[in-house]
């Protein structure tokens, strides 16, 4: 790989991110910015790279007015270049799980076969979560938050602002984006774009635990 | 904020990152490195900024040797330089909050009572769990995988390899390290340090679901 990164340029956009309450809704995200944050997604690792989410892209004014109604109006969801929607997979299933491992096999031009330790591995690991209600989409959930992490420190990387949503109604989110009848749920949301000059909360500085009460050695 | 990084030079370290599964047990991380790492962890953002969780960094070499055997005894747990356990939280008191206030008034210099409506917010959002088992804990969990993601973009960022492990033993390790006393629960840990010369899943493509069925547009 190339030279790296400095500390102190990754550390400072580490404490220059924060929840943007304020967006300008004039400046919008680049699409080579924007590309770079997809790509943040999609190479994101989750549990045996099974990718057990959707996001959704809305971009469509009126919808956003919609959504904004259901997010505690919050002025976010319709001022940020971007919007970003994220849902969970509520159940994986044996074709699921088929076509995972035929890609798999054809994207390293492997036989299917040698994959079965793999796949044994997998179905042992979603067997034992089939009797419980709704532990494969806590699990996808999981694997969710894990790439809106990567989204926001990518978005931080580049200078551009992001607001983790979470105060959303997901039942009107999921209508809204037909998202159940391809078998997903929406967890939380994100918007992105760039920071108005008369966010307050802009030049706060964080609240934080001290650094040890977060973090121990053993 | 200081010039920004090249696309290209994220999308590369994006790129670059794979579940590293064989670590050079000689190569460590530097302490400057490490520092950027815990920053990534301290400066994460969780729901309200409440940081639900706790950080293990274990270094001890037997106690290494013990959590491998939780965990399916993958090499990871003693190779890799640093070993850190992820913890949520599993409850959030009265007392818990009203330090967090008192925390954010100090910080902020700001009356504690200018924050009442945000307490009632948060009061708001919690008593909305108190009668769901498991809520808050779930909660919890959430937060900590974004933070996850974000140790994970970080350490890419500075070519740092890693490796999220989630197949282990959540009971042996609270126990090992004493967490449910503290009032946390082992979800996560992730191995960080560099991989070995002869990790022959380096090399391979990422098997990825195609960009269009994994991300749409409205």
């Amino acid at each position: 790989m190339s030279d790296n990164l400095s500390n102190a340029q990754i550390e400072q956009r580490l404490a220059w991110r924060y929840a943007t309450k304020r967006f300008n809704p004039e400046k919008k995200i680049s699409s080579a910015d924007w590309k770079t944050l997809e790509q943040a997604l999609l190479l994101a690792p989750s549990s045996f790279g099974l990718q057990p989410w959707h996001f959704v892209s809305v971009s469509d004014a009126k919808l956003r007015e919609s959504l904004r109604e259901a997010s505690w109006k919050q002025p976010q969801v319709t001022d940020a270049s971007h919007l970003v929607v994220l849902a969970a997979r509520t159940s994986v299933d044996a074709a699921y799980i088929s076509d995972f491992i035929k890609r798999a096999a054809t994207t390293r031009n492997i036989p299917e076969s040698s994959l079965d330790p793999y796949r044994g591995m997998i179905d042992g690991f979603l067997s034992a979560m089939a009797n419980k209600p709704g532990a494969v989409e806590s699990w996808a959930t999981h694997q969710l938050y894990l790439a809106l992490g990567m989204l926001l420190t990518t978005a931080a990387m580049l200078g551009i602002d992001a607001c983790p949503l979470e105060g959303i109604d997901p039942a009107f989110y999921n209508e809204a984006l037909g998202l159940p009848a391809k078998g997903f749920s929406t967890k939380v949301a994100v918007a992105l774009g760039y920071r108005a000059e008369d966010d307050a909360l802009a030049s706060l500085e964080k609240v934080r635990l001290p650094a040890e009460s977060v973090f121990t050695c053993r």
